[in-house]
């Protein structure tokens, strides 16, 4: 029986040098693609994905060419936008990959994918991830008044919309995901970190809400929902360190959740870049899997127990 | 054993009064997540949609907000933007339609769809679908020559980029879908035509190109491809009609293949309107099946045979 992976490929994994044509976007999906079909010979394969510059330029777009007759759509629906944007880029090149390697009917979607959080999560209370364009003051506290929104002033660039970034409790969809991935599909799912949405309390209904869930949390969600045996985020480094960015740095290769946890305690894991991806790991490891973060050039060999910090129980 | 019937929802399905905001049109989408989750009871259901008004206003936004670091996304990817977009709505309606009756775990799932067109169509020797913004002639002609776009004078409104409209042959997606559907999974797929792909002559692999297929040709290809019994064109009216707009208007209930054709023959579908509809309706029938052309208050009665126009082998 194949191995089932769940990988999380960074939300900057399809851009590089800034460069967000789709022309340069597709041109990075196709080495993904060969790698996603060279792994899928030993491992069933399903992935997750980040957006963080695509739904900020769709974002930037919708807004700035907002017309009263084409008004621009809520950061939820601009998730799901970018779902299809990003799938389809991805399910392309790993088609062709898999039609390079001699696979005539390759199986591969994307699933469009809502992720649900808690409304009372307490991400909600204070709202730190910046979204979309950046705005004067007065523009972004008049927008502020206008939609509800929450803005800060970001760093000395400017005034930018800040959302909530709650944690995913689970994805609607998942058990159709479950059944394509028993089906032999590859599947790609819960697109940066899923479009929000919350279970209103008496109906049950789903209903979107405008958040940013990370996509390595999300990942990791989906990697439990499929049952999968191995998580990897696959980041833009080859390993977790400690010490890093010191003469002391040393970088992690297999590790006990223990061992993890009190790195974490030391801080030794930067907040919003590489915490999230150990904690995912982490929390994946204790779900009874192996939680590994790695580069794109060192997943095989990661797999393979020979490369990436590995955690497990 | 349920009949498996495929709904091609029209373009406008989801917008009226032209009102395009996301709230507007999720509004629009809870009475077709009723309806499915009524005719879900009887029969399977696979849905596909078009998406006219929403790439429209996708393109309007990139376009005018586009900035060399957030450039503006291609057509094809704009379908697969508006792919995600409805499919999100539509999925979220559905599923909590039949929350509201009492299914606890409905599986409702939207897949990014790419539809295979034929590079040699004669379509693309004459483009003639007017897409995205107006512009004047000297800005039209300049985009023109910077993007190797088509471009005409519409209709006394200014100047558009115009795309081909290709035949669909194909849907890459297809046994994926056809897996989903034979789970029990209510589908939404090739939303607004599909992604317009093709296949490179030697190696077969795919990809994208900016054109618009027609949302009935690839709803009703997606019917045979899933093997289904009936196929529906949803539109804004209960029936086809003869002599329409005239005295003699006569409405079209059951009708053979030689009938249909005799009408077309005749002229009595227009054009980029009630003709594709029928002709799609048409070629479901030849393929074995059922092809009806209805609204959706006559939706249920028309499965019964009791309402909308039907044609049968």
């Amino acid at each position: 029986m194949k191995k089932r992976v769940v990988l999380a490929l960074g939300g900057n994994a399809l851009q590089k040098n800034g460069e967000a044509s789709a022309e340069a976007q597709k041109k990075i999906a196709v080495s993904v693609g060969e790698m996603v079909a060279e792994l899928a010979d030993k491992y069933e394969i399903v992935i997750a994905h980040g957006n963080g510059p695509q739904v900020g330029n769709i974002l930037i777009h919708e807004e700035a060419g907002a017309t009263e007759k084409a008004p621009a759509m809520p950061l939820e629906t601009a998730v799901a936008m970018s779902q299809g944007q990003i799938g389809y880029w991805l399910t392309q090149a790993i088609e062709n990959a898999f039609i390079k390697r001699g696979r005539k009917n390759p199986k591969v979607v994307t699933v469009v994918s809502q992720v649900v959080v808690d409304k009372n999560d307490p991400a909600f209370d204070n709202p730190t991830k910046p979204i979309g364009q950046f705005y004067s003051e007065v523009e972004a506290k008049k927008l502020a008044r206008e939609k509800k929104w929450v803005v800060k002033e970001d760093a000395g660039r400017g005034w930018r919309r800040v959302v909530a970034s709650p944690k995913p409790v689970d994805i609607v969809e998942k058990k159709a995901i479950l059944e394509l991935v028993k089906d032999g599909v590859i599947v790609i799912a819960a697109g940066g970190g899923g479009v929000p949405v919350y279970r209103t309390r008496v109906l049950k209904r789903v209903k979107g809400i405008d958040a940013v869930i990370d996509k390595d949390y999300a990942a990791e969600k989906l990697a439990e929902l499929v049952k999968a045996d191995v998580f990897v985020s696959v980041t833009a480094v080859p390993n977790a360190c400690i010490n890093y960015g010191t003469p002391d740095e040393q970088t992690l290769g297999a590790l006990t959740i223990p061992e993890a946890l009190e790195y974490k305690k030391q801080g030794q894991f930067k907040s919003g870049s590489m915490l999230p991806k150990v904690e995912a790991a982490m929390k994946f490891a204790k779900f009874g899997g192996e939680g590994i973060i790695t580069d794109i050039d060192n997943l095989k060999l990661a797999l393979a127990g020979k490369a990436g910090t590995r955690i497990k129980d």
